[in-house]
């Protein structure tokens, strides 16, 4: 019989027990496929009482890192912990042990990666990392591989699938941020603490991972700009409908003449573009390559089987390195020194709602301000009017303007005796398919 | 200075002459991305005297294959010249001389892909394909690599970009088939004979690559139904939209009970699915993983931009498999023997576009023939009448059905002397998302 390819888990929850269990389930063509089999010899766990899915021998579980990292027979481990550390150190400690390492830690990635991949070739290892952004759906591979003959100029993504459910029930249903992030905890698409989803840190995560790998240059996620989704309204989402764009919480980076823009918030997104469309749990990366043109990539970002999807893949093609004697054959080429442009600087269009006295003049005054920070209106709607307090909803679409004078232009209209409330703003995003 | 890696060119079209342009353009990326340069060295042309947009000295250029195949110093060839002979030979003489080769050639690989990558196998050669189907989207490498782990369950595509063209403009302006062919010919989308477009063959043998991979089992195009488009009226979109749907050109491949589906043929696509909104010249290709779930990948299918993508991410790859001294690391495996099933035994919903005489009686005649052949009809639209012939167009869509019934009801439905005209009959392909 081959020698067998030994496989240390640190973590044996949902997703590590489905990978566990669809190796079992596909071991014969595994086999057939890589020329020897897996085997899961070790798993560190936290409660080893914990009933499991995985078809797992009780006496592999263990409570110790050190019988994974001690082990010789463990050629490859298989990091799913979640969170900076101890997960970093375990990845650090394997590869200085002599494992390769497949990972679906995108805060790992995010912030030590570069350190790790290099540290990977150093000891003449490889450190996957497929399911770290976009569950199942093929990106590392494709933007190391497959896109390597691009110059990426820009990705629009949607990278978390909590906010997208979340945004996809106030769209259709019409239903108030709570009420959805309700309806998601429920269905267990959201944590019962939800803020690194809806904060946007998880996305911004992922976006400093596929930034890097498109720019080929280092994005840390203290680079990337985020805002959550926690501010939108019902009204939000009534005004976007009515002016022709849906609402996506957007992981943006774009190469441009400035530097790099890396930017996770809430987005206008035109109506009937696909991306726009992309609802549910469902994840998509919209890139334009200077070859490849626009492509767009769209599946399940996250969930066991997707995730297991992705760590086998990683797996597999760690086997077939593995036979050949070969690793780091695809190597990191992270050797970009792009600046990533402050959010101030970046422009875009801007869309914002303001509760305003319902009496003339309002709209000469807001205009006044707009004007004196070179903001450009584009279409104004004043349609609710609450007549009890004598107050009235106003709505601006802008032309492209920057960062820094629409917050100032909003800093002064908030200060206005006419103004009661400066109550939403939100980027516009037009695209072209 | 590193070796260089030699290339050789079978055919130095537009598509040629944007490949030799990308590499030109970036050789000083590529040259740091796999630690040495590419060198074009020899092309094969038809006409030396031809006007080319490549930047390439005219000595490179010549009319004898053996100026490439017999060179010692080009490494690699690349077969840029489409159809299956000669290409098919060269690519062999070039595999038997010891070369890499990387193809754009769908037909070759639809129709000798196995024997071909074979041969790669046993000469310690690599053979590359990626910009055979799909053009620029990630296609090849996905399937082999990063999908390796699923089963995959369905592929339902849009693999050609001239009908989706012409589709999408029937649909949009509501013009015949002939005015959409001709906008798509004045535009450069469809070849003066536009036959093997049109009539799927193109498609076909792009699903047979792909449903290869995808089950890992041998397709060849003449596996693959195929019809084509140009019996699609414009009435037939009128009622495709008022029942919910578009019409697309799809390829198909499912993986049964009773053996594989494999064809291609002009579907009815819920108007809701993001596969039935993608349009122009894009392709698509949606498929099922059993780990994955449904993932949809959408980009340019043609071009000399987009396929340069692929076949420059291909030289990529080989050059990092040239300087890790590995061949074949990611083996053929198409050990599969599944039987692709007849399409008459193939089952689906069905859209059926009658002309019939305008009296009493007429749906229940027809109705009973259904009936007899075991097809229940979903729903009925009677509305357009001529009235100086007295003739009524009736539109059925049915439930599932076996295809070699509804073929024999129709058989009969034509013959009946109340039934002017068996106008159309289109397949219903309906998905969830």
């Amino acid at each position: 019989m081959a020698s067998r390819i030994g496989l240390g888990f640190f973590g044996l929850g949902t997703v590590g027990s489905a990978v566990v269990g669809a190796l079992a389930e596909r071991a014969a063509r595994l086999e057939r496929q890589i020329g020897r089999p897996f085997e899961v010899r070790r798993a560190l766990v936290r409660d080893l009482a914990k009933p499991r899915a995985a078809p797992l021998d009780a006496a592999a579980l263990t409570l110790d890192a050190a019988d994974v990292l001690d082990d010789p027979d463990v050629h490859v481990v298989v990091e799913l912990m979640g969170g900076v550390e101890p997960a970093n150190s375990y990845v650090r400690r394997a590869l200085q042990a002599g494992k390769h390492v497949v990972t679906a830690n995108k805060e790992v990635m995010a912030a030590h990666g570069v350190e790790l991949l290099e540290l990977a070739a150093a000891q003449g290892r490889d450190l996957y990392f497929e399911a770290s952004v976009g569950g199942g759906i093929p990106l590392i591979g494709p933007f190391r591989q497959d896109l390597a003959a691009n110059q990426i100029r820009q990705v629009h993504a949607i990278l978390n699938g909590t906010t997208n459910y979340i945004l996809t029930e106030m769209a259709a249903a019409g239903v108030s941020y709570e009420h959805a992030l309700a309806e998601a905890q429920r269905l267990g698409y959201a944590e019962p603490d939800p803020a690194n989803d809806v904060e946007g840190a998880d996305a911004a995560c992922k976006l400093a991972i596929l930034a890097s790998l498109a720019f080929t240059s280092p994005v840390r996620p203290a680079d990337v700009y985020r805002e959550g989704i926690t501010r939108i309204r019902a009204a939000d989402f009534r005004y976007a409908d009515e002016l022709g764009y849906g609402i996506k919480l957007l992981a943006i980076a774009k190469r441009g003449a400035q530097g790099l823009e890396a930017r996770v918030h809430p987005a206008f997104v035109q109506k009937d573009l696909l991306l726009g469309q992309v609802g549910g749990v469902y994840n998509a990366v919209w890139l334009h390559g200077d070859l490849l043109g626009r492509a767009l990539f769209i599946g399940r970002g996250a969930g066991p089987e997707p995730t297991s999807s992705a760590i086998v893949a990683d797996l597999i093609d760690l086997g077939h390195n593995i036979r050949r004697g070969v690793h780091n054959r695809v190597p990191l080429a992270l050797d970009g020194r792009l600046p990533v442009l402050p959010m101030a600087e970046v422009r875009s269009r801007f869309y914002f709602r303001l509760w305003v006295s319902d009496r003339p003049g309002v709209l000469a005054r807001i205009g006044a301000v707009c004007g004196e920070h070179a903001i450009s209106i584009a279409s104004v709607i004043q349609k609710e009017v609450d007549q009890h307090a004598s107050r009235a909803e106003l709505v601006f679409l802008t032309h492209e303007a920057q960062e820094a004078a629409v917050q100032r232009a909003l800093a002064r209209i908030a200060r206005l005796d006419v103004v009661a409330e400066v109550a939403s703003l939100i980027r516009v995003e037009d695209l072209a398919e």
